[in-house]
């Protein structure tokens, strides 16, 4: 049970690291980068670079700390609100990427602030909440899928922009991983 | 004829922003991060992130620009010398991610100034070379591997460190596409 407990602690703090890399990691990336590779998608419906920036602010704004609060405030008596997958393109509307990716980085820093200022101890993250879809979650995981969820996106966006060069190299796609993978992570 | 001209120029002053893009955003992501992150794989004889960075110094080293060299001096007569995908091993032994990080950022400085001042013009993006298993390749398509190369091992370097926490994401993870990734850019 220490170990656990010492292991939670150590998840949240690792998590932590990584939440606050991911805005200055995507700006290093992808700030002022040709619209080639920020404005094409995979083809049919499938999104942009700059649709994923949107929907992570999206998810900023209405899933990680929201669910948060309401594991804390309700527990397992009030499922999650649900959460729109296409929100991100009615509030995206207009913005250049810059401006997402300057939104996306303010909102991270608040959301940082706010889970650092509840002081959460071990015993805290085992509190369990309701997926209205998944069932019953443990705040643990729900921090723990804030990183992956990043991670899941950035595995995306190199997806996308490889997919642009898809033809320009030529018989090399054979050994390009990226250009193998089937889109699981949209 | 003419667009595909054009057509070259641009791919190629896209390639050469997004290659400037790679060493600082793995900086922004990677630098200092714990351990937990960038010193797991996925299981068995897989890469780490340390791993993954030593062998995009190797590949700046001993297959981009050397391998541009080759094409322009020596066109299709002299394939190119067979590429080590295990030299990092070696050469990251005993060495810091930071270091690393350090290494690859001016390696990759110092091949944008060499492929810059080599100031190509569209036709020579047309230039053929041998690659030792593939046979005929161009310098276009060399460009564009090298480019679509950082975006495959970006992809991998999300995929690594999202599986160290599939576990922890619990009934998240069936949501999780990254998770879902079956290592084909490895």
């Amino acid at each position: 049970m220490r170990t656990e407990m010492a292991n939670s602690e150590q998840t949240l703090k690792d998590t932590m690291v990584l939440l606050s890399r991911t805005p200055i990691a995507l700006d290093a990336l992808l700030r002022d980068l040709p619209d080639n590779w920020t404005h094409h998608n995979e083809g049919g419906t499938t999104w942009t670079v700059f649709d994923v920036v949107g929907h992570l602010i999206h998810c900023e704004r209405a899933d990680w700390m929201p669910r948060a609060r309401i594991i804390l405030e309700f527990g397992e008596s009030r499922p999650f609100d649900p959460f729109d997958r296409f929100a991100h393109q009615r509030e995206s509307h207009g913005k250049s990427l810059s401006e997402l990716l300057d939104e996306f980085a303010s909102l991270r820093t608040a959301s940082l602030a706010e889970l650092k200022a509840l002081n959460l101890q071990s015993f805290d993250c085992g509190r369990r909440g309701r997926h209205p879809a998944l069932g019953v979650v443990t705040l643990s995981e729900l921090f723990a899928t804030w990183a992956a969820h990043d991670l899941t996106h950035l595995h995306q966006i190199s997806r996308i922009m490889a997919h642009q060069y898809r033809t320009a190299v030529g018989p090399w796609s054979a050994y390009l991983g990226v250009l193998q993978c089937n889109g699981h992570s949209s």
